[in-house]
């Protein structure tokens, strides 16, 4: 399978992850490489309609390990119709999120046990992981307080908020913080720590330095807009 | 846990489960029993919600251990906040499919490994059983021109239909059937196998006289109104 190159950002909310997803898919692209930019829990239609029952405003509160389960199957979906078939045209796969955010959130966020997740992972998804992950850090309430910005502005389109995990205030985002920094220890190979707090052209250069250090490829920075 | 008793009923589609739900409900109630009667996938608004996603019409086809993850994800929840709070409480449980369905389904019909159905169950219940299962066993034709009946009833009542089993055809319901027999030879001591050509009061007798024999209470017929 594995002839394409998958890689993922990770962080808390508020992160600037999704920017920079945005760049690094025009970066790919003016580089002439085919790069798919996707996000979890979503990806696909079926998996995007997991996604609704989990993080929308009304979604109420699901046991942690029904959530860890329903984050698990969205995946599978995204894994089988879109990660691998593209990753076997020799596609460049981006994805906002993957299975270090249900570690992060379910696990160190809701104490859902890692082990546990680690097992779920390895029945949908096999040995399979990302070839470069990108872990924004960022400080709980500064990136809380980003997140609710976007959100308000998100509200204002009449567009349905998604605000669960926002709504779930300082200490757990510290737990997922500190989670997130975790994970990052535990693949040193695949991770690399991002200073989320830095300025959106500063955090893409750091990115595509470390993109071209990995796969020796070169690839010239965009500007947003 | 277990001060009260789990029961399940089994079966491809159109072998009168959902009757004999009722008819058995009423016959607890009228002995004074205190009965939750509940049916899978669903049972709870988060698991129904997880249901509406797979099996209606316009669900499109899942992976088969997407398919069963999301099946398993609905069930943790029904386990969680309907089945074990109420078995705490020392009611009779009985459960219109469970996790038989899913052997049988996505395993049997599927294809699915049924060591890997396994493991995902023993994750979100552990060394959880029902107390006694029901194996609605028909012919696989027969069974399907039933159930079709019944769907297009449904239908003239505007109601949404769920119809995504029903066509997968002969072939499938026949894996399905013998997959049901596979099970009840696998968990002998808690499956009883009804011949659902049968009618109805004579099965709604024998489900009492197994109930009768396991649990040690007597059981009065009720009429179907």
């Amino acid at each position: 399978m594995a002839k394409g190159v998958f890689i993922t950002l990770e962080g808390g909310e508020g992160t600037g992850k999704s920017t920079q997803v945005k760049m690094l898919g025009a970066a790919l692209a003016a580089a002439g490489l085919d790069a798919v930019m996707t996000r979890e829990p979503g990806g696909t239609d079926q998996a995007e309609r997991i996604r609704n029952l989990m993080i929308q405003r009304d979604a109420g509160n699901f046991d942690p390990l029904t959530e860890a389960m329903l984050m698990m199957s969205a995946r599978r979906e995204h894994l089988v119709n879109k990660i691998w078939p593209s990753m076997e045209q020799g596609k460049w796969v981006v994805s906002d999120r993957f299975v270090d955010s249900t570690r992060a959130f379910q696990g160190y966020g809701m104490g859902l046990d890692q082990g546990l997740i680690d097992r779920i992972y390895q029945m949908i998804a096999g040995d399979f992981q990302p070839d470069l992950t990108f872990v924004f850090d960022i400080d709980a309430e500064k990136g809380l307080s980003r997140s609710l910005k976007q959100l308000a502005v998100t509200a204002d389109k009449n567009e349905s908020t998604e605000d669960r995990y926002e709504r779930m205030g300082v200490p757990f985002h510290n737990r997922l913080r500190q989670g997130f920094l975790e994970i990052a220890k535990r693949f040193p190979d695949r991770c690399v720590i991002i200073d989320a707090a830095q300025d959106i052209a500063t955090i893409h250069g750091q990115i595509l330095k470390a993109i071209e250090a990995r796969f020796g490829i070169s690839l010239r920075e965009v500007k947003l807009g």
